[in-house]
């Protein structure tokens, strides 16, 4: 085969870099099932349909077309074809309906897959990532509380990925209605568009999102003025969260009694919830944030972006909310509530940033040598003992001369080579040498275990 | 959203199904790691000049397309436009090549991922689906031990695939070289032709593959005879082996001093050491078998197709060769040897026919009752306890009547309920009840443990 070309945007690790990733999607697995989670995959594709009826990501779709239908690719219409996930809650929504007479509600689901974005390649962007999520479904209804325990369930699990190099990370919350009823209260009717416009502060700045506000949400330079206000609310409990609200209600003529009003409340109501619950748990692990909009339209009452401390140049590693409105079948509608973990990225930080790094790039303790073609049985036969024990080993792949037989394992950080006993002497002994320590001492197949240290392959992180 | 619809040829497991899926994975990555082969993934798509070079499979490729480009995708050439990769092999020896500065070699991989095939959709094949690689591969030679050494570290992990409904398995090798050499011992020259006819021996029988060959390959009648009399010949030693294909050779007039004869040979002194090698490891677990051809044309010695006693119909679970030309740049070959098994038909085998099946839903082993909502905090603190010691816990969803909390942890498989003692009543103690045996004692979230048999999510198979 002709020299391979990376692709940009696909991002793929070596084999260090993979063991790192590895150990984050082990740990993710172990905090989401300790949850009581329980793990699914759905298929990587989706009915176009499904695809494009959701989310500011639908242009950013990969469809599929077989080879055969090479030229007629505009034979079948869009919505019949099919197009490659992008992420991991439409096809959570599909397979919940799809299968909703086996499932028990409220289904908890967790789910670390690949998703993919057909952006431009030029961006620097990646299309192809993975996605680590957890979500709760209800059928008809579904309780508040998974509100402020599915963050706190993502908080514990990046809590986890410290280890690994990550700084603390705090979760931003806010809440739809809240946002909605005060817009209303403005008088403001684009409600999604100046959600989406709100969700550019970071990126662009207040100006520039007060003058969209203007030019294309139909809001006045006041009400504009008044929308960036409330984006710069934050609050660490609920009592704080109230106070500054009903001050601002207050400074912009938004009645108490008013419908608006009562719409914000409803949603200033969840996220004080929210804050101090998280408080009583996990004091300082959520925040209330009333910038946080969230592109995606499917959101309907709480919306989460969370953020590492002195890495705010990551943008939210974490991100989701509730969505009551994205699965239904008939009368029967199944809400939800979620957060994803943008894995990639995260791992591109670890290795990148953080200095995460294997201890070894094999996963063997173990290298057996061979003294000579004729004796590789020997060598075999002791690998075997070792692994039906439990300890991984790998076998020298020549019977080169010894020096290069422990070169190969330090290439591979293998910390120990196994030295079989000289079949043709009498009473001679096996060996093992740790080459980290030099170490070298008679050793038993049936019985020597590693030192504790030099066991596992491990992730450590650069001090 | 609508309603969803299964998508034929992309199968999706049921949560509880999906456990039997995530246990034989895990348990394949445990043996491949134990025996020292190094994790890595790659990126699903591939340049279409890769994904088209090799392989019968090149015609069953699914392309991408970004949304924008609907209706333009002609404008780039197939070879340019990127698809998803149809297996591992392909993908791995890209990899390889663009990384070898990076890589110890031998480089000895194991690989799970989903690979995709763009097969007409009424065919009721699989278009989406699991593979399970491991291979070696070696910069410039590859020693031949490989090849026995690699269908016996599939044997062990399909082994200890037997506790979850696997019958035995026998790999079945052949070797190329052999085959060649005997095919143009009899004077034929299309090779790939005879070997693609030999392929398909199985399904269609002896007297329609005779007359293939002698239809597309220029074989007369008796050549082709005398290769499905080669294909009839199977040999459980090197011994048995020698002395049939000797006779076989004898009888068609083969020169024991041909150029034909000695390719021949070649191919039959590796797997004459298959066979022998593998009996002193595992006895019963490798047989020569001449029928075994690889439809793929990138295999260039060793071939080998798994069988499982008493599932015939299933064919081939585990398939690979070695392949010396798969992957080059400039005058340095990357030759390699590999197996790979399709892990979603053995894992739709171990379902739908040896009955094996999760014994729980949910991983949890314990739900936590809610006596009330405003007590809620309660009983995710006890939940916490228990996460804090390893034992995966959930909480009720609802402060429900106890018969229903019961119901919901019944549904899941949740074996234990605890009961939060009554903050009211002083000196009352948490119980926790086994909801199967239905013993119920008082119980402490810091010290508690559940009895072995209950602690952990497993898979059993069906007397």
């Amino acid at each position: 085969m002709a020299k391979g070309a990376s692709i940009s945007g696909f991002p793929e690790w070596l084999p260090s870099e993979r063991v790192v990733e590895q150990r984050v999607i082990d740990t993710l697995r172990n905090v989401f099932e300790l949850n009581g989670f329980i793990g699914i995959e759905t298929r990587a594709v989706e009915q176009g349909s499904s695809l494009l009826k959701k989310g500011e990501t639908s242009k950013e779709i990969y469809l599929l077309s077989r080879l055969q239908e090479v030229g007629h690719e505009s034979d079948t219409p869009i919505e019949d074809r099919l197009g490659l996930h992008f992420d991991l809650t439409v096809p959570l929504s599909r397979y919940v309906v799809e299968h909703s007479g086996d499932l028990a509600f409220p289904f908890k689901r967790w789910q670390i897959q690949k998703v993919w974005r057909g952006e431009r390649p030029q961006e620097g962007r990646f299309r192809e990532f993975v996605q680590a999520d957890i979500d709760v479904i209800g059928n008809g209804d579904l309780p508040d509380h998974y509100e402020v325990e599915l963050p706190l369930v993502m908080v514990s699990a990046l809590e986890r990925l410290r280890e690994f190099g990550l700084p603390k990370a705090t979760v931003h919350a806010n809440n739809r209605k809240l946002s909605e009823g005060f817009y209303r209260g403005l008088g403001l009717t684009d409600i999604e568009g100046v959600l989406r416009e709100i969700d550019k502060l970071d990126k662009i700045g207040a100006d520039e999102v007060a003058k969209l506000l203007v030019e294309g949400c139909g809001a006045d330079e006041a009400q504009a003025r008044a929308c960036l206000e409330l984006a710069e609310l934050t609050a660490a409990d609920g009592k704080e969260l109230s106070d500054k609200f009903d001050a601002l209600c207050a400074k912009h003529d938004i009645a108490s009694d008013s419908d608006a009003y009562v719409l914000a409340r409803q949603g200033l109501d969840t996220l004080a919830m929210i804050v101090d619950e998280a408080a009583r748990i996990r004091p300082g692990s959520v925040i209330a944030d009333l910038k946080i909009a969230r592109g995606l339209d499917y959101y309907t009452g709480s919306v989460y972006e969370t953020f590492l401390d002195g890495a705010a140049a990551l943008g939210s590693i974490c991100s989701g909310g509730r969505y009551d409105n994205l699965a239904s079948q008939g009368n029967k509608k199944y809400p939800g509530v979620g957060l994803s973990i943008g894995l990639s990225r995260l791992v591109s930080y670890m290795l990148h940033t953080a200095g995460a790094h294997a201890n070894r790039v094999s996963p063997a303790s173990v290298l057996v040598a061979v003294w000579n073609e004729a004796d590789r049985s020997a060598s075999n036969l002791i690998a075997n003992q070792l692994r039906s024990r439990g300890i991984a080993a790998d076998v020298a792949p020549t019977a080169a001369k010894l020096g290069k037989q422990i070169k190969y394992a330090d290439k591979l950080g293998i910390p120990y080579v196994w030295f079989p006993a000289d079949a043709s002497e009498e009473g001679a002994q096996d060996e093992v040498k740790n080459i980290i320590t030099g170490d070298q001492r008679p050793a038993d197949a049936q019985s020597w275990e590693p030192d504790t240290v030099y066991a596992q392959q491990t992730v450590t992180v650069e001090a």
